[in-house]
């Protein structure tokens, strides 16, 4: 057991280290990076797209890196949308790490001054444990997925800056608790603003994009 | 990266052994063992309360073990429904082990004959990876989380012996395509069943109990 932890601790530092001289590159480019996270079907692709389609108006840059353990269905929808996509398949890896990062961005031409949008695996557990060069995680969870997501998965939601939460349109036929929900993500996240969002609309998206805006502006700045 | 597939393997081997020794002693005992897959707020707590109104409903004896990485929310909510439930936190691990399971097997106490239902961490990738001395694996999945879902975690699906399709209520309001979702089932686990709930009203809980049964005495009387 004492090997194991060994291990793991050193596998983290060798991550955080990469996951570092990554942000300063992208940084020192005025590229601002967001790792994604949520469970399977949270809404976590359809965010992105809602997210891309504002700033694409708007004249802004983006790439998307898609994270997924098997397909590349992700990439494909967002290619589709004229968003500059790349796949990871991680082949039964549970969560993203720097060194892919790493890799993939060697294969990509991002423009200075872009958006990076990095979707990690469908998995609410492993990838809150690694950074990937970010300079903010989101966590997306849907009405769906029920009011005690912040309860059950502590990591994920302390992490992030902000929650989106998804599917607001099914609230009432969910029975969504948001009082219960809201509760759970002040007592494991008091930072994180709740940020609510219809993908099958674009409801939401506005508000999102403009909270986006301005935390990059202010991460880029220090 | 050798010391860690070397790790991984002598893990994994150990798992396997005792999870063989769990299976062995509890068969022996007549207990048929459900070993339950599925994303974050899939449905699976919900699926083993409609089946246990059932087995309860004509005299059969369960119990359940919850496994989270964080809270008790399950295990006291089956507990209020009058099903004998233990929960395991695992305070971070991203799926339940053998190991697990035999520490909460000791402090049980599960009738000869009985049903043991486990369900494993909201969590579609790791869990898949692991025996937990199981007789069957289960997987669940909502509807809201897409109809890409075993395209995209191929594992979880293969393993498993049926799928529990939950949420059916929502099939229209999230534009479930439900061919695309067989085609990528029968493509990933030509083996496994579509099996349909809605956990909110019970609808399919008969039939899914049914199977269940006719599945437990082949087992029992291998």
């Amino acid at each position: 057991m004492s090997i194991s932890i060994e291990l793991k601790r050193a596998i983290y530092e060798e991550n955080d280290a990469r996951a570092r001289a990554i942000n300063e590159t992208l940084r020192g480019r005025g590229i601002f990076t967001i790792n994604i996270l949520g469970g399977p079907g949270a809404g976590k692709t359809s965010f992105i797209s809602r997210v891309a389609e504002r700033l694409h108006a708007s004249g802004e840059k983006l790439a998307v890196i898609e994270g997924d353990v098997a397909s590349d269905i992700d990439t494909r929808l967002l290619r589709s949308l004229n968003v500059e996509a790349y796949q990871i398949e991680t082949g039964g890896d549970c969560h993203l790490n720097a060194p892919m990062i790493e890799g993939i961005l060697g294969r990509m031409s991002v423009a200075d001054g872009s958006w990076l949008f990095i979707e990690n695996i469908g998995n609410l557990v492993c990838p809150a444990e690694y950074v990937v060069g970010e300079d903010i995680k989101l966590v997306v969870a849907s009405v769906a997925e029920g009011s005690d997501k912040p309860y059950k998965y502590p990591a994920a939601f302390a992490k992030s800056a902000a929650c989106i939460l998804t599917k607001i349109d099914l609230k009432e036929a969910v029975g969504f608790d948001e009082e219960f929900f809201r509760k759970g993500l002040a007592g494991t996240a008091p930072g994180a603003l709740l940020l609510p969002l219809n993908g099958r609309t674009g409801e939401g998206a506005d508000e999102i994009t403009a909270w986006l805006r301005s935390v990059r502006t202010r991460v880029l700045e220090a």
